[in-house]
């Protein structure tokens, strides 16, 4: 009985809901916050088509093995088994697995420690939700953003983690924000923008994610071409470093903004929608202020703006849709009461 | 019915309590915890004194919008209106608008942000008071400070924004702590103190501010009088730097904290005395530790060591006069138990 | 009745469980969590032989200054005398008493902030264990980091405060990570770390310690050893600071997150041994990490870093010895039914 409303409200399940390739691969997709093995599949896809593209092979395998590990752990830790097979467990997982060695030189203490931050993220995650969930929001990436802060700045005091693609640490200053706004530009930068959820600079990558979003909802692809889209012109009318717009660092994280606000806690619709793109306009502000923030320490804000601007836009509990008491602290449950009936 | 009770506890109502006109200067008053329009009339009397008189008069009409904005954007998320009326909307915009164009140019841009965050201003506030009322305290104006810090933060990876009126981004570094400490000089330093609540440099401003206290309660005005006192006394002592001493930005906070610990969630006393005392003291070395703390970014620390003691001192829920179990999540309820009746 | 029950689960305290003097050595014995005054006292031999051995008295008797004012602000504050009589109230005092004179000069003003700040430990310990117990965590020593950030901060601002004794603010750059590895200097290094739980450089108050913590527990002494020596381990494996790891500086935290894990909040056993060395192991990261986020300012991370840690590993609530609501709010509580029987 129980099994057959499960099938109803998640229609991609119709093997085995539970299979542990599905579970794993799901964990990719709810990065994004899509409940689809598909999805997951696809940006594994996207992920290695950027890491190879640009050489960084580890970048791959990391994001792999940061996936495969986060979600056993959860296993080995007997955490409520209905999280992990939302791929619930490993989507933090994965995003350490692309950002260590995105980060720190490929040495063996990196992928010791890529195995024991994995693990940590899954835990971290339990953390942080036990605390948010009592104001009904949820830690969505956050244990991801705050596990690799960790790991960047200790990198800076272990010479066995050697930070060597991160940048030098320095005081603000002033930066040069002309780029190029040729039309063709203009959209590698927008695909750009998606793809570095993922942390890969790679427009192609950026195409291959939209269509992993389109398999599970189009809401969400929507939404992410809109966040990157409104990010890219707000952050050029600002004036904001023009090397990081071009390569998509002022879009991922209201990328993400977009699809929280817009689709998964929120119903898609005008009210909505607004909510959204003042939302996506807030991501950049905060991008930047993180930006500076941690410019002394020489590192990225990873997705930290995204966590910080949908906290700030959930927390007030605002109605929208006439929900009678907001609860932002599930977002499976909130993504399919918005979704389901849409998709089919 | 309730009305007429309404009527009883809020004094200054003899007519119409909630014109639209009332709650927005009531939100100028209650930056100092008074929810009287006539308080917060003076204060913005004060305000466009000090800009006129420096030749910003930009801070006056941003303190204006700000005010404005946030007020009408509580009634627009359709928050409690009782909240609203008693002006708790504005005062986290009104002085949004007086930060913004104090540190940064006066650019298209700037106004769009500074519209943006007096709108964000009340909707964080009911986020953090969600937060907070966990733990019996309030937000105060963090919500202020928290706005302003990412938008100064932004501003220096914007040139849409130029930071013209940061003081540069440096390390902790040595400074001078000499100032004249002529009788007349002193009073100056300590009106200045009680005028930077809103961020303004002027002594003229400062009596207007106490005056308009005194129009509200002789107890806030007492307390602010001796809150920006003490902390000027325990500054000088324990020699900050002279710069500051003398613009009063050792003793904003101060009066804030004092009137909170003294008048606001305390009944005036002489154990409440010795607690708010205390409660200044600490909001001068918390005012030199955030000072410092932000001093890589080139940014202000506002009203930020207010908050931080004032919770400090209210998160122990210490009893002093014998209420039972100290609420401190309600500003409003508190205030007028302790002061309604010593006014008239 | 009720004493009886207390005196069996108590077995130290045979004659008066609360005389003042009792009160004030458990309040030393419990910043390693020891219930015990003999082990209070055995730590304040062994800080005094650090302090008089280094040259520096004022150590000692900040710590001893420290301690009394702490644990006699709980009583005038009125505070549940419990909590008090089990050296809870002094814990963080004495390390406000340790870390003042050891960072800044011995000054009529040093003396002053550290009598208001050891006060203040006390009510903001109140304060922060009313905000974490909402997750089931306790504050731990975190009241005494914080306040003690506060006043290093300040001390970069007020010239009666000289900050003789921190390091100069920089940006993180490199460093040597060289250092003897002779197993007699191994030695001394892991005993230093154990030491510098109290901020004391000595190998022999390392030992004095040990012994201080075999008078109330053998768990405890063996994981705090334990601690200190994997942390050392792991510290030089990662290249870190020589100089930092030679004074014991990425052991201390570790000692605490030991003891705290494998025998105050779990049941000394296998899995919570291993889940301890985790734990361990994490803390050097965030050592580490919070070392390069101190770094700009030339601050000291304190017993941060085993805050954080034990923090993350507890609020998951994660059951290993199927006790079915972990509660880790009262360390007393626990510490009490894991180790009362294996002590007798």
């Amino acid at each position: 009985m129980k099994k057959s409303i499960e099938k109803k409200i998640n229609p991609e399940d119709n093997e085995n809901s539970s299979s542990l390739l599905r579970v794993i691969l799901r964990g990719a997709g709810q990065v994004m916050f899509q409940n689809n093995a598909w999805t997951g599949l696809l940006f594994i896809v996207g992920i290695f088509w950027g890491a190879c593209h640009a050489g960084t092979y580890a970048v791959g395998w990391g994001a792999l093995l940061g996936l495969v590990v986060s979600t056993l752990t959860g296993y080995i830790l007997g955490f409520p088994a209905r999280d992990g097979e939302q791929g619930l467990w490993g989507f933090n997982g994965i995003l350490v697995g692309c950002a260590f060695p995105t980060f720190v030189g490929n040495t063996t203490w990196m992928w010791v420690a890529l195995i024991l931050f994995s693990m940590m993220s899954t835990f971290v995650r339990a953390g942080f939700n036990n605390i948010m969930a009592k104001w009904k929001v949820n830690s969505f990436t956050f244990p991801f953003v705050f596990s690799t802060w960790i790991f960047l700045a200790a990198a800076r005091a272990m010479h066995a983690l050697p930070p060597d693609y991160m940048s030098h640490p320095s005081l603000p200053a002033d930066f040069a924000s002309g780029l190029s706004l040729h039309f063709t530009d203009l959209i590698l930068y927008w695909l750009r923008g998606i793809a570095q959820v993922f942390l890969i600079d790679s427009w192609i990558t950026g195409i291959i994610f939209l269509l992993a979003l389109l398999v599970s909802s189009r809401w969400a692809a929507l939404w992410a071409a809109i966040g990157s889209a409104f990010a890219l012109l707000i952050s050029i009318l600002l004036g904001t470093s023009g090397h990081d717009v071009s390569q998509g660092l002022y879009s991922y994280s209201a990328v993400l903004t977009a699809i929280a606000l817009a689709t998964v806690f929120y119903k898609p619709g005008f009210l909505s929608a607004l909510w959204a793109l003042f939302g996506i306009a807030m991501t950049v502000f905060i991008q930047a202020a993180m930006n500076i923030f941690l410019e002394p320490y020489g590192m990225a804000a990873l997705t930290g703006p995204f966590c910080v601007t949908t906290w700030l836009f959930l927390l007030p509990l605002v109605k929208i849709d006439n929900n009678e008491h907001p609860d932002h602290s599930n977002w499976y449950v909130e993504n399919k009461r918005h979704l389901s009936r849409r998709k089919s």
